[in-house]
């Protein structure tokens, strides 16, 4: 399976997050725990807002862990907002145009898990998507196709609200095709502001997928961390899985649910898919 | 613009065609002449047959001229009937699954030229594509979408029929969207046995074509080559571009035409798209 | 740690030991067990011996078990003797140049292990390779440098000798710099006629190694399996860990010895380091 | 041959000098006139100087015209000083690690032109490398052997008389081994502050080197370029050929000379090889 990640708050270099020892992404998908798949070596991206409007890609068919532009980028970029993902692929080919995350316009999209028998639903819902949308389109993945599919439905005024529409309309498609359980998903999505985090799957046992505490929770339970010392109240990271051995650093998203990171208080709502 | 070779008879190494100096494929690529673009440098591939009925593939997204392992394979491989091709994108993502040959079953299918406007007819065309081929459908190029048509249209039972109404239906969708000349190719299709050579555009100025001439006249015409005297009569090359400078060697491929080099006497018949 | 195998025998696809599924060396470095590295995705290569003298390589710095192009090859080339290795570095740059087996001549060399502190001993153990042989050297790994000390030391008229004095001058050279455990290695080696295979380490705890069974042995043992019928009782398989399940088709290669595959009798003889 | 560029003055993003239509580095390399080599697609590289000491370095095996990465760098980062250069490989491997620019420490070198029978003088020129320089050689070319040489003999004290040291060094090497005309070469070299452009050969005819005119008097030559405007009267552009069609825009390095780009006033000083 993939491995994501989504980091809102006090301007950082990538590396901080991506590739440092022991408590990074990278680090953690040569020593994986609770990811399904042995290995995440099928390419890697990484998508991050600087001063404009439209978000940064970075994006490899290389094992990130030995991809030596990586490093140099992930050393010299920072970034308030920045979405990061490693993939193992589930069958479609490893290029660039497969690697997340998928960007259109100021929108970002990642996605860890599968649409079920998709060779056998593709055409249906690759023509589910929008005439005007439909020549973005690059890659060959459920992925991406969920991400046409959720801009289709509206994603860019009610980002909660489309994606629910994809799902539903994803599961209608496959159990007219006979599939019992059609998609298995959590998905971070971003427009430089906000960062939304879905956790589904039709069966109810979604992958994983991990909030980190309020900073300044944080904060006043380890005042000694220099680290933590310089993230602002408002800075979030959520991911696949946790990273470090911080003991309440991190709180899982609940099945069924969506969190959204924005200015103001965060929320976490339930996620009801639906035609 | 991408250049390509077919070749039919006597086993031979792939790099006496591909690699050898001064007169092969690769070579001319680093030098081009009649070329529309300056640089054939974006990825290549060859598909040959071997005792099995499934040619096989090696494609690259790297420039074809400093890729070694080509080399190795082009040295060591022999074959009856190989499909080569250099590409230049006209736009679409360098990546293996844009690369030509595309193979469907024992088919292969190689093109240089464009649909143009291919990113606003492409929705239309893809939708054409039957349900049952639509999942081998791997990568995004317009070339692709051209096969998959044709075998839409019947390409495994009548070729030059399937690719008449294949342009046909292009010419329609194109020109129903205000394009005045939808389509410009050369196109080279083998099924293990045959090589179907096509040369069209829309506007008749159709891309350069060239066949080899027969062998037994070549030989008569140059008793003392050796070169020569061990390729069977049957042996036939096409290619986008002339190689070698061997005079009488090479006959065009007149426009709107269709050249199949097969068992017993080759033909060459006027090629009429229609619906 | 890296893994690879070597096979001599009845002339096999091939894909038989690199790609099927639960018994072939790429399966297998998706799911280790016994390697001290979780991943095996820094590049690749298969060597192989064909009519000719010199073997054929393909090698690529992406992860064997997504490459399309080693799949393509694997099912259509056949050989009697080939070599295949899996990378994991240990520290140098992750490209083709790196990538085992390294040819020279008739000659193959793979490596799993390392000379420690390379970096610091480079230089030295570098400029005791032949003249004459170092504008061959091409890339900037551990391993090359032994096989090209190894040919320094005669390699092509003696091989075992001419390793043991290889390891012997590593060995002399890493203890005059501090080094206490110089040298980590198994190591597979061709001519085209013969393989041998070594197991050995300053330390006396090297990496595994296993030679399979007699063939004749074995049929005798399993006389239902088809697979195994088919295989003269010549046929020999070496690699760092066993592949699939079948007892008593393996024998590990004890500490300090080295394995030679050959026509007539195999031989297993101490390996005994000098100068 | 190879092409490279090297700006140091108002920082601007990567993409202007790099990308730009009808006027940038890569663009020229799909149109060649002055280089001796069709094409430049054997990988290119680019190192830039941000707020750090370190330059940051983007290096490629892909051609530049065709990878998307760098187009997304190139359009989110801005330098103050940064070197480009794409490749025509002259028979080295095509990997990162034989991509310019090289770093060392503070310092990049780029090059273009060749030693000649670099693989027969190979030997005798790495091993008059500094020991404690040899560890950071990581590829296999002429260019990064001379970089090290030229550190070896005081590149970071004095850039000029190390370079001259180390052409000097080359030139007797070659000399000795009855090569008439050892060294062809433009050299970029900048250590954040500096751009130091040498242009020499052996023969007295060196590859083509450009300086751009000083910008207050080009401003005053075109007071209506908003372009020109908004650069500093202190920024210059150096490279193989000149870019865009501006008159009176472009210097010539006179054969044998060094230009020195550095706050205050520019130099042009008589390059004199030594030993």
């Amino acid at each position: 399976m993939c491995r994501w990640l989504a980091y809102s708050g006090s301007p950082i270099r990538l590396e901080e997050l991506l590739l440092k020892r022991d408590r990074s992404l990278i680090d953690q998908s040569l020593h994986s725990r609770l990811g399904a798949t042995t290995t995440n070596g099928d390419g890697f991206g990484v998508g991050w807002y600087d001063d404009g409007d439209t978000p940064r890609l970075y994006r490899s068919v290389h094992p990130a862990w030995n991809d030596r532009n990586l490093r140099e980028l992930a050393a010299g970029i920072s970034s308030h907002l920045f979405l990061a993902h490693i993939r193992a692929s589930t069958g479609t080919a490893i290029q660039e145009t497969n690697a997340h995350p998928f960007r259109y316009g100021r929108w970002l999209w990642m996605h860890n898990g599968l649409i079920r028998e998709f060779p056998r639903l593709r055409r249906e819902l690759v023509l589910a998507v929008d005439e005007s949308l439909f020549p973005s389109i690059e890659g060959t993945t459920d992925s991406e196709t969920m991400f046409y599919l959720a801009l289709t439905f509206g994603l860019e005024s009610d980002p909660v609200g489309a994606v629910e529409k994809m799902v539903g309309f994803v599961e209608e498609t496959g159990r007219r095709h006979g599939i019992e359980h059609p998609i298995q998903m959590t998905i971070g999505v971003a427009d430089g502001r906000s960062i939304y985090a879905f956790r589904y799957s039709s069966e109810g046992e979604s992958r994983s997928l991990y909030f980190s505490t309020r900073m300044d929770s944080l904060k006043s339970l380890y005042p000694e961390s220099e680290e933590l010392a310089g993230l602002s109240d408002e800075t979030r990271v959520v991911l696949s899985e946790p990273l470090g051995d911080l003991e309440g650093a991190w709180n899982e998203v609940p099945e069924s649910h969506v969190g959204i990171i924005q200015p103001g208080d965060d929320e976490l709502r339930p996620f009801t898919p639906h035609l």
